[in-house]
């Protein structure tokens, strides 16, 4: 956490940003900021585009349909963007919209749908997905949108999964080994995440796990865990270990 | 994680609970049993009460307003309730509604609301607030239901705090301090874990907060995370240093 202010007005654009450049809002951005907002010219903001920081910016223009702002200057140069890869079997809807938020206040710069045997959801939602991610950087002072990838079975996805990638994974039947010291290891290399579906991985994934040398099992204690709730959970423990929470990383 | 089956029907009961032991359920649980999971005589469920272990349980009576139950066999011990408080600013509605479930799965054992300067509410449904815990638990397997305690001032709180009990606080300003180091040197203690509000601690209030011996401060990396989010992470990192998480300890 920072001292960051939620309170301020913060939107994501796809637009270069640089000092003096006047930057239009699709329609739902000037809707939101004039009648949602009650916005009107003159009004301050923060925008950011996920590649040039974030600015300050002076709104120049509130009409009916659109909207235009100036850019002022930089308040927070942009943050690399992590190497913290996060596979997920996708939920429904309202779940899936939280649990994709969740990951971004999290920290992760991928977002890898997984679609496994006990997956439920059979469609994703990819429009869906960016912009609940966006949302979460809008609130979360977030700079760096994470990449979403399109859905992949988990099979095909560890398949070909890098050589020198540790894919750390939440098993269930670890629950009661200490979580950090496999953490610990993983110091310095690109991380990725995997949270199952909630009826678990079916045997035959399970076995592709253990096959694979590159996976480290964790476990996550003795209480079931929701996969939303791992999710976080599971974040926190690897962003406190060797993720980005220590300055010194 | 354990290989819980998330798809029993697990219901809490305040009854003591044995062998052979006939189980009334109330008029909510009743109509939730016949009318939402069409349940009927004979069928099996999973009860406890939060003292004497989960029990497998048949249905012997199902009718317009009532349902009974006979005991079977225990099928899980008690397991101890812990002794991790959670202090927390109350927040609205369905995010306090989130925010009690998600603290429950992550097993905190005492649920203290602090009223802090800068919270938005004004009035706490401890009832609601007991259905949410309850229904986590349910859900999720913990067998131990949270104590919930009437809402307090964080001042009060504070002004006759425990000496011998280590009281955690997530502080805006640590972002970027290694988070594990200070939980590692709490072993053993008893555990208390204070999440702010989302507009931060009052200035008198972080003073009252610095004064007093038994905090220790950790940050949570370097992005803002919303009160939920912050709660779950924090617990994640508390129960894998200090906590349950490890069989051992």
């Amino acid at each position: 956490m920072t001292a960051y202010d939620f309170s301020s007005t913060r939107l994501f654009v796809d637009a270069p940003m640089s000092e003096g450049a006047q930057i239009d809002f699709d329609d739902g951005q000037a809707n939101y900021l004039r009648n949602v907002l009650r916005m009107g010219e003159g009004d301050g903001l923060l925008l950011f585009n996920g590649r040039d920081g974030e600015w300050s910016a002076r709104l120049v223009e509130v009409a009916k349909k659109r909207a235009r702002a100036e850019l002022v200057g930089l308040t927070r140069p942009q943050t690399p963007s992590g190497r913290l890869r996060w596979l997920f079997a996708p939920l429904k809807h309202a779940r899936l919209d939280y649990m994709v938020q969740k990951a971004v206040e999290m920290g992760v710069s991928r977002i890898s749908p997984a679609i496994t045997r006990r997956t439920q959801v059979s469609r994703v939602n990819l429009d869906r997905m960016r912009a609940n991610a966006v949302e979460a950087a809008e609130q979360c002072g977030v700079l760096a949108v994470p990449e979403i990838n399109e859905p992949e079975t988990l099979e095909a996805i560890l398949a070909r999964w890098p050589e020198g990638e540790p894919l750390v994974f939440c098993d269930e039947d670890a629950a009661g080994a200490d979580p950090l010291a496999p953490l610990r290891a993983l110091a310095g290399k690109p991380l990725a995440l995997l949270i199952g579906p909630e009826g678990g991985f079916d045997p035959a994934e399970r076995k592709a796990l253990s096959a694979l040398p590159q996976t480290v099992r964790i476990g996550l204690g003795p209480r079931i865990l929701r996969a939303d709730t791992a999710a976080v959970a599971a974040l926190a423990v690897l962003q406190a270990t060797v993720g980005d929470w220590s300055s010194g990383r």
